[in-house]
């Protein structure tokens, strides 16, 4: 699909190898690395108080992922996101967990409004629990459905003027005025760990190299689905997924992204 | 063998997904999450003291394991801890270390003191140094041959009252009355690190979907020991045996496990 | 090449499983355990203050890695480099983002200072940072092509009393009397994170079994080189390239390293 221009935004990736700052879970601190140098990104791993502040200025985008989440990085996430809200960086905000633990919930809230990232990457759930907690004194019960789920991602959007994007067998990336669904993806991405920060890493990757939040939260997520699909062909399972996954993510070409990509804008 | 039952086992953890809560260090929470994604268990990774009395009881079965100790997770290993026992959720502790320092052995015994685990999971080293601790004003010398590993396990489980699991070439799964070797296995399991921590990992899925927490011990072993088998065939290193592993996990069928258990029950 | 004598190495490290302390980053734990144990050495991770200085006396090489550093870790690499020092335990230093942030330089410093190292393995930016930051008060500008980082390496060598290591394209060791390139690599070595801490690490195991530290350096530089030399044959991409290269330390032979070693000594 010529309009999302997955593939123009993978050269810049692969030609400038913008530094990614990334404030994120112990589980997937490795993956995600790797997962970014293989695309061509050039990641760093940085939470100490003394240098986040430091680190990222000299970066082109900023992750702050929930994952694993104690109280001590909460400090440093509040003081990279406010040095990259200052310098225009775009903050990824990934609150893993959210809806898991009232911690997690309030983390991500007290995130949202104090460092207001340009796009909230997350799953169907963690996005409903962000609107429930918005929406809790006003009684609001649940949302389960496909539907509910994109108007609890265009509430989300509204209320925080950001991109939100939520990864699925189907993913949708929604803004104000517009949303797309991407349809691309393999049954086995959900077996291995850490797929969704993965999103959430390439997610920054392309919001450092494309002026559009939606288009670089979209082509990440285009991105993302065709290298499952890639990488899950006639796959024994996830330990070989994995291995595929970075491999595909490293030797994509142009015509893997024109004969496969799937999109529904709407 | 019929009266593990494993394969069982494996259908109802791939049916029910059950959510274990681990406690677990550093250098194997990706391996042991994707283990658990690999059976088909659910897993979530949680440690700030803020969050894990709360998480602790959304889940199935919490792994509490000591490798990269710190004092701080302590207490969270205690609040966790405090919590699975109130809520009768299953405690698999897993002694990483202990007998190397004295921080680990007394963090050990502190731990099945005060949250009394369901199933002790261990190297012979490490049930040895329990042993020797709570021996420590009688005398006892030391523990060297299998025998004296035997009874060292059989009294850790009797003074604990708990399910001992000793990996090894031949895995031990010991309780009050009786007792069972497991002798698949593949000589390429030490060369990968973290193996005993997924085996640990498994141990807790296991006990998540059976009452009996000594056939759920054995069963995670056999599971382990024939996926090692699986996976070392023809196999050129510890690189692609990772792989591999977690492939087998994933694909593993009940004419494996017909086929490949070997036992002894005494 | 006969002086280097790095297949004699291995078969002592595949011999002896020496124990190796690390004190290493977030991202490389589990990476490097497995090439550590790989090559046959036996790894240990563990940083808390309580127990740092006990475990470094039961280990034959220390590795202080600073990536995801912290301040309270400073203290345990202080106390456990304190310990080896005093016990003769050769340390290996690698000062992973000198120059990024001044938290990592500074701390960096401040262990070349109290706790020498035997070793420092770095990149080049990370040495010129370290040599600039000697030179801070003097006027020196900055230090960019492959005769100033010899140089470079050269006066933190004499300045600090260790043996420098420095990774690139051509690695290059460096001590008082002499110097050595080796020349052995593949370009998709970049493209996987923490080969620069394997590379630490596996200094550390030769450093176990070798009294000469700038032979260890060489020795563990020329297996990484040959290791990647054979990880990267026909490599699809970064993903095989980190199993390939695990097999290949596993599986590396006394002719693979006869016909492919590539050393300058000058």
């Amino acid at each position: 699909m010529e309009n999302l221009m997955v593939w123009q935004d993978i050269q810049k990736i692969r030609s400038e190898a913008p530094l990614i700052h990334n404030i994120t879970n112990y589980v997937v601190m490795n993956t995600t690395a790797n997962a970014l140098l293989a695309v061509g990104a050039s990641p760093v791993m940085a939470h100490a108080p003394e240098e986040v502040e430091e680190m990222v200025t000299k970066a082109k985008a900023l992750v702050i992922n929930l994952g694993t989440l104690s109280i001590t990085w909460v400090n440093s996430m509040l003081k990279a996101g406010h040095m990259a809200n200052h310098g225009g960086i775009p903050i990824i905000l990934d609150p893993v967990g959210s809806g898991a633990t009232r911690f997690r919930t309030e983390t991500a809230q007290l995130l949202l409004r104090n460092t207001p990232p340009s796009i909230v990457r997350a799953n169907a759930s963690e996005i409903r629990s962000l609107v429930l907690a918005e929406h809790a004194t006003k009684g609001v019960e649940s949302i389960h459905t496909p539907e509910e789920t994109l108007e609890a991602a265009q509430f989300l959007s509204e209320n925080c003027r950001c991109i939100v994007s939520v990864s699925g067998a189907t993913d949708l990336i929604v803004e104000k005025s517009a949303s797309i669904r991407i349809l691309n993806g393999h049954p086995m991405m959900p077996r291995v760990t850490g797929l969704g920060c993965i999103a959430t890493a390439l997610t920054a990757a392309f919001a450092a190299v494309n002026p559009s939040m939606f288009l670089a939260a979209a082509n990440a997520m285009a991105l993302m689905g065709i290298a499952g699909e890639i990488a899950g062909e006639n796959c024994p399972g996830p330990g070989s997924f994995q291995t595929r996954f970075l491999d595909a993510l490293y030797s994509i070409s142009e015509s893997d992204i024109e004969s496969r990509l799937k999109t529904q804008l709407f």
